[in-house]
């Protein structure tokens, strides 16, 4: 099982999260390309410190909206957006190398996740820019969405993503952040961890890095998986 | 002698010279990477047009500065330029690839190129950018700059350039453009070019895209080259 | 009768229609604020041409989007678009009263103009900034269009516009630009503006700058509205 | 007295600094622009917030420079940098007037602070920014600097201020951020800035928000003039 967690999400002199405490707990990083969030030192910083962990680097793209945080639908045409994302995909490969290591997946943030999920367009978008850029990269998506399975259709490898901290409903949808159950508890979240690892339904878990107590509970995750027997590690390259 | 003029400057719905016709006469393409002008889909757009036409592809970074297209001299940390130009080198060598080919060499733009002729801090962080990127690429820049010589210091290929329509004095260096003769007129320039290209000065000359007749100019510096029995040719690569 | 055209849509070096010639034309200048296009200097330049000749002033306000154009829909929530449209409506107002004039009118820009026909969230927006900066300022909107409703509601003067250069259907709405007969060409464009002008649907007419021969298509429309004995100027101030 | 410190440098979903707690403790606020930080949301909640607790809102103008925080100098030309502060001044008021009340001093941040201190090209810009806003405006200088000098020469008035957390040399000037003694512990700046009030030879004091122990040093500042008979109170308009 890997764990993942969004990293980088600073910009300039702004800072968010806890990055250094995190890189210790996660197996993947999610680092933001500097379209939503991210500038290219703290790039730099977070893949130094990723490889030397040996946490797997993957490729966080958004929205070019730094006021909004990527938070913000945005109707892209099919080609801005995947060159958006391409872009993306480089600059970060960029430091990645420089690193000692490479790129190892890619995963769409904030409303172009959530958008990625039901609309064909922009699902699309992301999958083409993978394909542009390396077909040995991996997609991580919700289970069931148009992102994993236009992936599949390509070829990619489609990865699907599970939320420690966020309430599902029956039907494996999330529930709104508008509505009661919308997120967990520390000990429901620990929990649904656990569930989500060894019921085969996600190859990889989120723990949303920006919430209090993001550390703590990305440690209680790891430690709960651990006691399960669930082995810890990045998911496995395509082949 | 290699033949150069920026290309891919647009950005969004506003476009910048004549990328295509110019594609027809040069053999090197610097191309905007984002950061003073282009966006990504201009970026793919004249990396797959240059890589059909056999044009080698440069990094034409600058300053993170769209509203003063990179001509205002930014009082940069060493660590953040060269931060910020080895995320635009990956970020368009994305795009490089993705037309089946690479970045192949580095071209400073701007007040960023101006700067780095006496510039230690910022001259070092365009090389430690390229550096960090791939030791295998050359770098353009002034003869006599800092650029060059601390590029050769750090083992990197520094090629010398000469710009066909400013005028020089006879130190070597150019006349500023609040000076009269910095601008040469369509004869002069081509005559100054055919001087450049056989007195081994230089191994580039640039054209400037974005002034009237650059297509002209551009055509006429060839034909001028080839009368004169000076091969056109992108400068190789070093090893 | 009033007509208006969009001004001052380049950005730093870029330059967009043609300013010159359509402020000798119109009676009315939405002067792009920055978000979208426009940057300080242009507004600057547009304004004090604009009232040299007697031009009002419009702030053509839009979604924070220069790689886009302001042409993507963008889901903002409701105070996010307030606050981002009145800082644009101060900004231009800046400059507005340093050419001894103010601003007259607010129009929105390209997908926040056609969101706020149908969107109450968007449109609720526009209104607020209007009325947070000045109640006095009529909006411009598509007749029937939520914003126009709401705007009357709230109190401000609504003022219907109507566009010389594309084709309606019979139940009032454009034809969109995938469709046939969405744009009109010259004579037809004409025709259309004296109709819309006569037949009192319309207290405004837009012609779109960007298109070639915009100018043209302006001074005819111009002389087309004198020869039926329309008076063209700006649309008076509520009270 | 007038007691300073810069507020709403956040951007976006990042925050700096403690503007809530500053704003019980100042006389003035200096309010970011969304030039090098501050966006349109933080400009109005933090206007709402000073204008409720009577603190004077002025605006704190600086380079087009997110990335940088404004920190970096930028070789502006005369004519730009004027109307990228005039668009500032004017967006901030748009808040300042829903407030209720109105932009009432101009302050420069950061490199341009520093760069007015000598540089009479960027001292002219920031002055004819004022000029071409509202000359009533004061503006908040270094004592001796060009900045003031212009300012006063052209019939603003120009407010001398003092760093209560800064070390001064002899002469007047700051030591400089890395030598020792350029930062002043608790006790010295208190001492410093009863110093500094009392000697007459500033008008303002400013302490830096954004530094650890911020509203502590505020409040031991505010405490400590009241004790010796200095009165807090916003500079007074010049007429």
């Amino acid at each position: 099982m890997d764990l993942n967690a969004d990293l980088g999400e600073g910009f300039g002199i702004w800072r968010l999260g806890e990055d250094d405490a995190l890189l210790g707990v996660l197996t993947s990083a999610n680092v933001a390309c500097g379209f939503h969030a991210g500038d290219p030192s703290t790039m730099r910083r977070v893949c130094l410190a990723a490889a030397e962990r040996g946490v797997a680097i993957g490729a966080q793209v958004g929205y070019r909206d730094l006021a909004g945080f990527g938070r913000r639908r945005i109707e892209y045409a099919h080609d801005e957006l995947r060159d958006d994302l391409l872009y993306q995909i480089g600059a970060l490969d960029a430091f990645a190398r420089l690193a000692g290591t490479r790129v190892r997946y890619v995963k769409p943030h904030g409303a172009l996740y959530n958008t990625a999920v039901a609309d064909e367009v922009q699902a699309a978008a992301v999958v083409a820019a993978v394909v542009g850029y390396d077909r040995s990269l991996p997609v991580l998506g919700l289970p069931g969405s148009a992102l994993l399975r236009l992936a599949a259709e390509a070829g990619l490898r489609a990865v699907r993503e599970g939320f420690v901290d966020r309430g599902y409903r029956p039907d494996g949808t999330l529930v709104p952040r508008s509505e009661p159950g919308a997120l967990l508890g520390h000990e429901e979240a620990v929990g649904q961890a656990v569930r989500l690892a060894t019921d085969g339904v996600v190859e990889s878990l989120c723990v949303h890095g920006d919430t209090p107590g993001a550390v703590a509970l990305a440690r209680a995750v790891r430690a709960a998986l651990t006691d399960a027997g669930v082995p810890l590690e990045p998911f496995q390259p395509a082949g």
